[in-house]
């Protein structure tokens, strides 16, 4: 018999398999150096902190590791190689069985609840250990962990603005993850300019409210893990003023729960089409319709922007985590790959000997850009998170305040430099692996294909430049910025012994400083005066702030683990030395990219092909 | 009726569509222009190409391009779609019908012919010409492509090393097309590492030979676009040296042939899988099993590494020139949607006007690296390969020499450097959509999925590195590079007036030769005392000599057009410093990454996570 079968085209017989080399594990003790780094120990010293103590997160951090590795990991292929199915038909998304598993096992261990207050029902842990976990959980299974995500930004957003009512009604299961959230921003006119929103929310005399309208691109939109869908959308009110000053946000259930939480018929929000991405196949990313769905709404009148921004800034980090999610899961399988492969011979090795590719200086090289960048991605998200967590939980208002400016600055940096990382890392995984790379088979290019949309969703990374370089970074005419660097420059210009492990290190960042602060200086200049210059360095200049705080974060715990507190010191050293020299010091060349303004990209463009 | 479909992996329905935006128009003045910058002028005055006009080039590019756009560029989504399909069974390879009717016009054409001898029934162009013609199929189609740029491989080795009964019988029908070739290399257990082939050619007695082995990425190795396949083989024979000297190349028709030219029974050669891969769905990639298959000796016994150097030198431009062909089609597909695509409002745009993205600086900078990127990179290709054309047909021995030497140097970089470049060009392509461009049903994702194979064949990019550093660089003491660079200098020195509009260029290309002249001497010094240093830093110096290469032809271009030979000067000397600004201002953080030596890369690897 014989049987003709598309080749290349991946096919839905969710073969799982794989090279063998793509199995995870979590890597928890760099993820508690870069916990420590970003200042666990000060965070868990704060009277909020005081039931959870660091050996409560390191135990936290290899039991849900465990669970990401043994649990979650194994179903990541068929997500991708089966992924969401959309019945047109019913409007149904199924998910494959091993993700219902999965989430069960996320769902039973009360994961979700960790980061939230203890009177709502959750852990009460800080929310840069949630953020670690999500790490965990997006190194496991991309496409999978978008639905806590999503699910944590509902609550931000409830539990900051809901009523008593509705925090009752919709907290208990989402903290759970018995029920699911999302977020409803998007329509087909309306990307990243939510000024153009059109979904119309009408009241319906009952103090509820009947919403009309389409939104795309909605993670998880609809799907079977759970028995409710929890959507918050943005949406316009009858005579609200135009632009984003006209939005409120509505809570709408796919399914009407009665007042005594019992769950009743379907609401009028429906899926109507599932889209076919390049990759997070397991996500279904939906196009929803609101006919009419009863809604309420959440916060005040025209608050939505507000509301809204609550979700995001949360979700803007947890996104930020799959930079060094995807660089982890891509270096281990790469590394392995490497560690086995017979090729050629590294320098010493004589014939007929042949040396695993791990042994030649170029692969070494990709691999530890890898490693690097995951290790300084996953720091410096943390240390925005951190600073998330002192700006609601430090005693002194002074110290809230300097935190909230130091988080705000740092999460576009954060999420814009370590998705860039994921995706090179992602890159690079296929470059080590060679032509077996590209094949499907191995798995590596569901790395790409899942890595390739972080920079892209919660704001497109040249957003989050934009956003750092006109908003966060003139506040206070740039005093958040001018700390931090102080911090930076504080800590190269400490004296050290000639024979210091870091010299190199310390001598690349001082020169990388050297470039920062004048381009810095400069920016908060041309705000003021010309400010499009500004604009059209902000890419650059956010590459340059990200790359010089990753080398600074990578020395620091170098330092710690010099000092002695159990880490691998050569390890962390040698990473050091490392990124600084291949990745830090590149960014001495981007004092032009940022300060080269704003007539060179005023070149014709409209001619396109001669 | 309901219908259960997967959602996001893609069907094999070929449902073409598209977003509208990523037609393709062959850029057909830029073509020329880099072929100007590269010195068409000066090699049509050779002697061998007295017959050959500008004039004929730009006709031949024009028309050429009207195939690529208008016939060959419509197949390019069913290929992704549908693929090359594998019929277990029969082990056959068929491809959409569109795909026929495409080669038909590439055959019928007689475009395969172009750059081949008039005395083997060849055009007596130029090979440049050719490979800029493979920049516009590979445009329109990358995965059809490839199928002529083996059959081309082909035709050089059999040229060069096969007899004069050799030649009359395959090149005829392989300079048409109506037969296509292959290289086969590659093994399970030898894919960079030749010296490991075990395939065997045993002789037959007839003074043919019989080979039995399996080879694997071989590349358009069956299909049924032609009516028989030329495979050109390496193998080893009984009693030959271990590693590559023991290599002799074979030829094994698909179909043997008679004396008189007519097709015959089958050989014993046969695809047994065909890979399934992230992108070039429509090339198949086969594993071919070799089971006492009829073949002949191409050139002299244990020669095989010359003869297939013939044809992997050609193979490596070939495959350079996807660079160019994936960022030009990804820049005119993002430029198409970024000129349409709503979003926000530019500087200087009241409320309630919003702005095409292109109006955004940052938008405005990935396009234009997308475009100078493309066009820097086919400079570098079409340079290279004017040397190799000079190499071939200067009537000067010594400057042939010279040709030779500097197309070797410029080999490696080109192929390295261009592929990056549009591997980078692709994604930011991806990035200029934004949620639409992770959608496969824009086509971006494609540009991707496709242009990540170009940095991995034909000898990875790493490797590239390798060739570059360790054996072209220090030929005659680094001769070549060393009279590449004084003719930078020699540009960049030039005294100009103080308006001089290429001012910022000269200036930041002086800044990156300032880097480029030590690392080279650095790189030359080290190779001789500690190689394994110049071999760490070898990928960071190939970026930095591709870049500054690069950054040196924009500016010539530009100059060229300040000059006023017709082309758009303004256009040419804005782009010449957009690059220089953005990218090529980068190279100047390149010094540390080549000169840090190779114990930076002696960290230990192999505790994979923690």
């Amino acid at each position: 018999m014989t049987s003709t079968v598309a080749t290349d085209a991946p096919t839905a017989d969710g073969d799982g398999g794989g090279s063998g080399h793509d199995a995870y594990r979590a890597p928890v003790d760099d993820v508690l150096a870069a916990l420590d780094v970003a200042g666990l120990d000060d965070l868990l010293a704060l009277p909020d902190f005081s039931h959870v103590e660091r050996d409560a997160v390191a135990l936290v951090l290899a039991e849900f590791g465990r669970l990401a590795a043994e649990v979650i990991a194994p179903t990541d292929r068929v997500g991708d190689r089966v992924g969401a199915r959309f019945d047109r038909g019913t409007g149904r998304v199924t998910t494959p069985e091993a993700f219902h598993v999965a989430y069960r096992h996320y769902v039973d261990g009360g994961w979700g609840a960790l980061p939230f207050p203890e009177d709502l029902g959750g852990g009460g842990f800080p929310s840069v250990v949630a953020l670690a976990l999500q790490e965990l959980f997006a190194s496991a299974n991309l496409a999978l962990s978008l639905n806590p995500v999503l699910t944590q930004g509902a609550i931000h957003a409830l539990a900051q603005w809901g009523s008593p009512a509705q925090q009752a009604m919709y907290l208990p299961r989402l903290l759970t993850g018995a029920w699911s959230g999302t977020m409803n921003l998007t329509e087909p006119d309306a990307g990243s300019d939510l000024g153009e929103i059109r979904t119309l929310a009408e009241p319906d005399g009952d103090g509820t409210w009947r919403l009309t309208g389409t939104k795309i691109f909605i993670t998880w939109g609809e799907h079977d893990l759970t028995d409710n869908v929890v959507h918050l959308v943005l949406a316009r009110t009858p005579g609200a003023a135009a632009g984003t000053r006209g939005l409120s946000l509505f809570v709408v259930p796919k399914r009407l729960v009665t007042t005594e939480g019992v769950l009743g018929e379907a609401n009028a929000v429906s899926c109507v089409h599932v889209e076919r991405k390049l990759g997070i196949h397991g996500s279904p990313t939906c196009v929803m319709a609101f006919d009419g769905a009863v809604g309420e709404l959440v916060g005040p009148l025209h608050g939505g922007m507000r509301a809204m921004f609550t979700m995001m800034n949360a979700a803007r980090l947890s996104i930020g985590a799959q930079g060094p999610a995807v660089a982890e899961r891509a270096f281990q399988h790469a590394l392995a790959y490497a560690g086995e492969r017979l090729q050629g011979r590294a320098a010493g090795v004589a014939p007929p000997a042949r040396s695993p590719i791990v042994d030649h200086p170029d692969v070494r090289r990709m691999l530890l850009v890898m490693r690097t960048r995951a290790q300084a991605a996953r720091s410096l998200l943390f240390l925005a998170a951190t600073h998330v967590d002192r700006a609601r939980h430090d005693p002194d208002p002074d110290r809230r305040e300097r935190s909230q400016q130091l988080a705000d600055l740092l999460t576009p940096v954060a999420k814009a430099w370590s998705t860039d990382s994921g995706l090179e890392a992602a890159s690079l995984g296929v470059q080590v692996l060679g032509g077996a790379g590209y094949l499907e088979e191995a798995g590596m290019a569901q790395r790409l294909r899942d890595g390739r949309v972080a920079p892209i969703y919660e704001g497109t990374n040249g957003i989050q430049a934009l956003d750092l370089v006109t908003r966060k970074l003139p506040r206070d005419g740039g005093r958040s910025v001018h700390e931090l660097l102080a911090d930076v420059w504080d800590f190269v210009a400490r004296p050290v012994a000639d024979d210091d492990p870091l010299a190199e290190t310390l001598e690349v960042l001082a020169s990388v400083l050297g470039v920062l602060e004048p381009t810095t200086e400069w920016v908060l200049a041309r705000l003021a005066t010309a400010p499009e210059d500004a604009v059209a360095g902000a890419t650059a200049y956010l590459e340059l702030l990200g790359t010089a705080l990753g080398g600074w974060l990578l020395a620091r715990r170098a330092r710690l683990a010099l000092d002695g507190d159990g880490l691998d010191a050569a390890r962390a050293v040698a990473e050091s030395n490392f990124f600084a020299t291949e990745v830090l010091a590149r960014a001495t060349g981007l004092a032009r990219p940022v300060t080269a303004g704003a007539a060179r990209v005023a070149v014709l463009l409209e001619g396109g092909a001669a």
